[in-house]
């Protein structure tokens, strides 16, 4: 198909499409003549993925591109994958991790892993990426918000066990690896969007609002 | 304090403190001399929590100033408030929601509202950023992932009835309305970080490897 058509299928302007392309997050289509090249299903499909990652996935153009740009190169390394994915999603910068009090704020998140009995390696980042957060609660003094850790690992383990299972379910480790990468992206835009729905939820609950509004479906 | 100071009990260096300075992060210190600037415990508190936004919230420093903003001038709006946190970890472009299928999405998000008693107003922003992401899986073909919609819904409530609790918990309205605004953010951060630790666990569990590692606390 042209540009323009690729432009009219996926929604996205040819102006756009054309930075896509200089910026390496599409590949270029087949030229057919001086100023013109043919796109295929693949770049469309493509198109749709760079979109989603921007526009839903909250992700920026250059960390669509190392999406894309893995899943391209590295089908076949779980690892690689997955990293691209999490930093994609991930703050780009880090805390201070000297301090006494992210030192006591890991102890907690290594006694919360023992408690549930999660099989984490010990030295997997991801704890630290933990205690991060809880360690800028305190600094910030709303340690309060955490007093109930054990909610929050219960609900990301709920989570978690549906996404790997999904995963696991696919037959062919590419087709895997491709959800592992999209889940890890739009789960979480996903539960982060029905985190505020139910904020809103529980302050009328709470509150003793209990009119229900009325939802026409 | 002088800023040298400042810089030594924040962990900020120096050349940042100016930055924040300059883009009106941080406001001015009191002068005291031709080049020179008294800063006080409010500084160093306001300096704290930029950092923590930026490095653990994953905010930009455009969307920092929105939070520090709101929270200096909106103390006594909550909807003021709520919004400049919601879109401080909302991506910032929207997909295209005229197809079918976003509409298609939609009906399933307000069924799903609906089956869980919520109360939500029905013009609510929030249904949308959620119909964002269920309409991305789909257009992506790994509509499996959110098969088990329920689960995730479930999880948010229960994050949600923790955090807002923390919230109507506090005595006064502006310390209340604090707590909103970096409830928000930093519990997203914290489970969502939780959710990466758990993807790990749960690999590991469904694939059959439960030989503990060792984690020394």
């Amino acid at each position: 198909m042209r540009v323009g058509e690729l432009s009219k299928r996926s929604g996205v302007p040819i102006p756009t499409i054309k930075y896509y392309l200089r910026e390496g997050l599409l590949p270029p289509g087949a030229a057919t003549a001086a100023n013109q090249a043919d796109y295929g299903d693949g770049h469309l499909r493509r198109l749709l993925l760079v979109r989603a990652l921007i526009d839903v996935g909250g992700v920026s153009v250059a960390g669509a591109r190392d999406v894309v740009a893995a899943l391209a190169a590295h089908a076949d390394d779980p690892l690689e994958l997955l990293g691209a994915a999490q930093s994609a999603i991930a703050p780009r910068h880090r805390p201070d991790r000297e301090t006494p009090d992210w030192q006591a704020a890991r102890k907690r998140v290594l006694a919360l892993i023992v408690e549930h009995s999660w099989l984490i390696h010990p030295e997997s980042p991801e704890i630290d990426l933990v205690t991060d957060a809880l360690a800028a609660g305190g600094l910030l003094g709303v340690t309060e918000l955490f007093d109930n850790l054990d909610r929050y690992a219960d609900s990301a383990e709920s989570v978690a066990a549906a996404e790997v299972g999904a995963v696991l379910a696919r037959p062919d480790p590419a087709s895997r690896m491709e959800l592992v990468v999209l889940g890890t992206i739009f789960g979480e835009a996903l539960f982060s969007a029905l985190r505020l729905l139910a904020h809103q939820h529980e302050s009328a609950r709470q509150l003793g609002f209990t009119n229900k509004p009325e939802i026409t479906q």
